[in-house]
């Protein structure tokens, strides 16, 4: 990971001992492009927002926005305060060993989930989605572009989005259900039992065969 | 299904030919039962709430709530405007052959919310679930209670209760990934699609073995 600024109260090169206005200025910038980002994001959408144009709206140099943001998508994520990076778990746990795709997958969902606020953020963000329709939009292609392309282009056949956009609704329904219903006994299972249940499930979703369509039920 | 009243819209045993005021009362009682009923659910959960109680917050007798509702479940799901009754679709399915549970169970909740309106007003009751703690409880003890309890007995071993808990996952994440989110390709996916990828989920959730419990990732 680039820390070449994310995170404005980090210990920046740009702030020397005495010059403490710099990097208040710097904050200052950083909150700047945000809020710029989240309004073209809002806009345009995600696909169609540039790093460029949050630059241009923001009224600073495209290679400031590179400065403090790596990539389009950690631009998004910070823009909507999104606590976990799904897209750098997705990569990680794609260069693994294939047989245990769906199991590591959860695991490391779940790790990230169970770090002290973060559930309560996505469950905040899901909230906000399924309120508003811009950001649901946003959601909805980031994780087209982020995640399910990314599983989709590794696993590499022709249904590979689609069944990536299958094991997105296993994960996104144990986030709500757990950390966000909390229906138990599912709320207070542990790690270990979730990990074998759902990983599975993800397992087949992304890697597994699927049976042939089932017929139409009888009217 | 009892029809002594369900809908105040329809014609009602209660109301004759030239007296059209008799039914405005009787919508009036309906509405003030349903209002008692909110207010009721949402201080004591669905768990505590009785019929009784509802009752006496609206000030009528006990009997005449009974006459404009079945069961508590469906004073409920009247109260907060839920616009299918998952907890008749559990039951019918499980009367059904126990190997054809999770892709009848899929089939039944997708023809259910593909009626119109209906998905988008599950998606409002996901999003206040998720925005407000009592209508959060209210859901998870209404899920737990007539949805889970009842796939539990049904399926009868000592585990069945989380394996219901599981199996509403993979339904909460269809549900909000296709209709709340629309990710695609999921949201443009035919139902037959979706029920031959989801269906053995659920199967696997509610009656299928689980495999070792995974051993903890390495640090």
């Amino acid at each position: 990971m680039d820390d070449s600024g994310v995170g404005g109260e980090r210990r920046s090169p740009l702030r020397r001992p005495g010059r403490p206005r710099r990097a208040t200025a710097k904050e200052d910038t950083r909150e700047q492009i945000l809020a710029a980002a989240a309004k073209l994001f809002a806009q345009e959408g995600y696909d169609a927002a540039s790093m460029r144009g949050v630059a241009r709206e923001a009224g600073v140099d495209p290679a400031l926005v590179r400065h403090y943001f790596t990539d389009k998508a950690e631009l998004f994520t910070e823009s909507i305060a999104a606590p976990m990076r799904p897209d750098r778990i997705v990569t990680t746990v794609l260069a693994g060993p294939r047989e245990h795709i769906g199991e590591n997958l959860v695991r490391a969902i779940l790790q990230t989930l169970e770090q002290p606020g973060t559930s309560a953020r996505v469950i905040r963000l899901m909230h906000t989605a399924l309120g508003q329709e811009f950001a649901a939009r946003m959601l909805r292609q980031f994780v087209m572009r982020e995640i399910l392309k990314r599983i989709a282009k590794e696993l590499g056949d022709d249904d590979a989005e689609l069944r990536a956009s299958f094991a997105a609704t296993q994960m996104v329904g144990l986030v709500i259900a757990r950390y966000g219903l909390k229906i138990e006994p599912l709320a207070s299972a542990s790690l270990a039992t979730v990990i074998a249940r759902i990983g599975p499930v993800l397992q087949w979703h992304l890697t597994g065969t699927v049976p042939a369509p089932v017929p139409p039920m009888p009217a």
